[in-house]
């Protein structure tokens, strides 16, 4: 019965156009990825998968998209995510192959004084191009920092407003580089870093470091940027924040994108 | 044609189960809503319209919903909310209604220092509980508002945590209440409230202000019910107030539902 | 030094309100499901965590949240649920605790007519209410339908109009059930369930069987209504469907509460 | 006062970084647009604003970008949008500056049968880049439909799977071109547009119409491609389809970008 059924996608198409990418999204699935202690983390991620179609097919394969992911078994290892471009590439006998996964990202840290440990979590994501034998990833990490503004501590007698600010930190690499050290990048280059557990102690050590730390939103991404610049293993990045601004109801932002230290 | 085409949802049902509430949702509508200075303001309401359904019949009559929606033309104005659920009442044969608008609403508001005048926007929405002839009617202003960490600040030595709060404040009156008035009711019981335009002097008031009222999330939610039950045309209240907390990447929040000062 | 920082939350408060739930919101946390198989999943949770606050204390412990959640390490596994209750009446001298627990959880489903296995996924939460020593726990599965319309078939020469729709089931019983269990009911009231992958025979199948079983938003929360009051080990239920018409750019959607087999 | 205040944001800056973009985001404001019969419709939108920042300056002057939104008054006209744009270049002095608005946009529209008419909604948003005296201004028509899967009626003995899709079609023009136009060049694009008022006779009218109009997602873009491609008003296009799919819990998406008409 299998081969009587029409195979509509496979007829040709008259109109001549290509289509940029066609594929699946906001399918979730298992994952695991590889932290810089050594271990694994088992993680729950969105993917999307798409490749490019030629002018003259009506339609892609989408059952395929799913069960390539499916093919090394239930849980995706990160070592795997190249090879799925691969398969895509082969099963959908396409030029091009995009895959993404985007998942939380588990770090525990300990508080700054007090040394309690808590689990922090971050959006990170992971995104392979791929043509051919060439393979383009890039990662991205979100990291939510705290900013304290510089002109409102300058002009206040007391007090300056601060806020949680959300930093989309995007990289192109030579080599493998760790999420935990991508995150630390941007920790380091905020008023102060965010922690889950925070006693009296570790508190008012927080308070005092991002009132020594002003920062605008323009400090925050030229800070994380200098960084990024000075990392002979970095080949391009993105750097975006986000403030979601205590005085106000809406957010500032900033953008910044360049080369890395290794171009 | 029309009279021979089924009317599957007018067929009986044998499974004795009679409906709580069956509609519409996420339809978009215009609105005119009356502002305290006298005039009318133009925006944009998300509506959901339900009634309950008897056991013996098969379905409601979906279309009608909206056919009552648009009776009035196509924009609504709030004095017509209540007589939508007579409308829905009747037209649907049902005992209980249910109508919900939920919009953006604006408020122009003067900088405190020098006076700038800007756009503020809050979430607000009416809610319509309509049974025979009896109307309940719940007003929720959503009101961003600074809300600054008094722990932080007394055991800091230079500045405090502050950031963005959201607070959801819910009420059920004896007369008509303006939604101006909820909201600056919430914003005296915060740290401090927001605006969109601040200049320089502006930002060294509110940063002052909101260092001079530090409040917990718990203090914020008994700010606005004391005042909520000093008030005589309130019956019924709930405030929810939640801090996107500027050194966590979870959030503080709080409730409080009580009777309002009419009771 | 940690003596000699104010606290203070432990000041008294003399406005007179009690607070009804105050805790923290949106945390994220690795989790550890057990599944019907014998298995455990592993998983990730957003959480909430709240008490009550009687109206003498000026504010809670809000660190001591987040260290009842990781009193048993950096995953937490479903059978600690019901204790982490108990643990937070204990550290924050509460007379009640709320918990909850929203995640991800993916279940292996073969294809109905190929016997292709692709991973569903499905959105379940865990709500836990304990006062002294009693627990009140709630189960909620959200389950991804189809639902293809009975008034437009019946009024059609050819097709009928269907589209995604999704459950939300929740219940509350006497002995344990399993989130399998729960979401084969849901799947079962609907015109078909949904699957991962679909080969052109299980497509057939699909389209032929919503045909062959269409059902109002109204058939489905009384299909599951019908089963759920049915089985005896369901105390109370509560069913929401929502559907994402596709003839029109609003929702359907219909709720029904009713006590379970077991009352 | 005024002039003692420390203007943190005009001190220089070392690290020698220029910033892409800089300013607001996620402002709500009061939108008036015209529509194509003649009149101005109101309605609420969301805003960002930016400019560049040379390196050399530490920061831009948030205020400014609200004072220049304000500057017509409390209501934005469609007509001084791209003004907008020469004022912030001029008022923050920068090279370029970018402003983009998005908002819900109401079309009246009849049912197909009866004529019955209800108001349908849909996402909008203009983005307007300028740098010196160019301005390149882009308007995206986000447009829910209904897309019926070929394969699914091909091999069905009766029925077929069908759902919501939204298409965002983004164009670059070389003379003005209605909103109106856009969106009805996508419906017609689709297996069938939607409506929010459909009694049964129009009802039975838009299952049959999707049933002899089945399109793959991949169909959906193409034919709006092969639309714009011949429209001499066109410069360049971009359009992404996502099918909700009734037969599976994840999304079929499809992207195409291409040269328009006039190139």
């Amino acid at each position: 019965m299998l081969v009587e059924l029409t195979d509509t996608q496979n007829q040709p198409d008259e109109r001549g156009i290509a289509i940029d990418r066609v594929g699946v999204k906001e399918l979730q699935f298992p994952l695991e990825v590889l932290e810089k202690g050594g271990g694994k983390q088992r993680t729950v991620s969105t993917v999307a998968m798409a490749v490019d179609l030629p002018h003259h097919f009506k339609g892609t394969h989408m059952s395929r998209f799913v069960e390539v992911l499916h093919s090394h078994g239930t849980l995706l290892d990160v070592n795997n995510m190249s090879g799925l471009t691969a398969e895509l590439l082969d099963r959908l006998e396409a030029e091009r192959a995009h895959v993404s996964f985007r998942f939380p990202f588990f770090i525990t840290k300990a508080a700054p004084v007090t040394g309690r440990e808590g689990v922090m979590s971050y959006e990170v994501s992971f995104e392979v191009e791929a043509s051919g034998q060439e393979r383009d990833l890039m990662v991205t990490v979100h990291v939510p920092v705290a900013t304290l503004c510089p002109c409102s501590k300058a002009i206040s007698a007391r007090g300056a407003h601060n806020q949680r600010g959300l930093v989309s930190f995007s990289v192109k690499f030579n080599r493998p580089i760790w999420i935990e050290d991508l995150i630390r990048l941007v920790e380091d280059s905020a008023s102060c870093e965010l922690y889950s557990v925070l006693k009296r102690p570790d508190e008012k050590e927080v308070t005092e470091r991002a009132y020594d730390n002003p920062v605008f939103v323009e400090d925050l991404v030229r800070n994380v940027a200098a960084r990024a610049r000075a990392q002979d293993d970095i080949r391009w990045f993105r750097v975006e924040a986000e403030n979601f601004e205590s005085i106000h109801n809406h957010n500032a932002y900033a953008v910044v994108e360049l080369p890395g230290g290794s171009s």
